[in-house]
């Protein structure tokens, strides 16, 4: 497997040097929208560690990843009204990875509502801002 | 969401009253191969929590769960060749799921093959136990 590559843009994301609608943070983990999302309120979570994907990540920031995502689930349900969530992570070109540092990607469902195609269609910025509003009020209690 | 029901056919294999083609288990956590899968090698890793889905899950479990799944996922690179490796995770019909105790299905992956359609065919007895016992030798380090 190739080494972690840190001109990424998850990885200029995380230092600063790209925007992203963040929707929360911590010392170990960081998690913003899907700028082309699946669904209204897609999120994507991200250790702070250099991983490129789920066959290299230490497991201390995996387990922390993971329970990001379910408290993004769990928001995602009260901020977009989701009576489901799916949960993906892909690893490697074969794997269906496109950016090399591990994200999973955690999308709000909805009955009868198919998916949209992964990466088609990139959101109006005003969508994308209020969607992590709510996000950041639903993880808040608000 | 509805409540944790111990009906389901994974608290079954868990209480031994189903077979299962194991591949690990720890005080936490059992993996087993997908009986219909979608590539070969695709296992499912489960807690031994009762679980619903990643709602309701307790967050030790499910960071150990997803250790547990960086481990089978290692190993099917060596079992079975794999480039990548696809997880995904369903929560509640809506997002996917169809067995309602909490599972992240790892599944191997090879450049240009796609996965075939999920729970499409069921594989042969012995090829699952076949490649179950390639999967504990990796993870043994045989």
């Amino acid at each position: 497997m190739a080494a972690y590559d840190d001109k990424n843009i998850f990885a200029k994301i995380l230092r600063g040097e790209l925007p992203a609608y963040k929707v929360y943070e911590d010392d170990k983990s960081y998690a913003f929208l899907d700028i082309m999302p699946r669904a209204h309120g897609h999120t994507l979570v991200i250790p702070k560690a250099p991983a490129r994907n789920i066959l290299d990540c230490p497991p201390e920031y995996l387990a922390h990843v993971i329970q990001v995502a379910q408290k993004i689930a769990k928001a995602q349900k009260i901020a977009f009204g989701a009576s489901g969530v799916t949960v993906q992570q892909f690893n490697e070109r074969s794997g269906g990875q496109v950016v090399f540092h591990l994200h999973f990607h955690i999308i709000p469902r909805h009955d009868g509502v198919a998916l949209k195609a992964p990466a088609s269609v990139q959101e109006k910025a005003e969508v994308l801002g209020a969607n992590a509003e709510k996000l950041r009020n639903a993880l808040a209690g608000k």
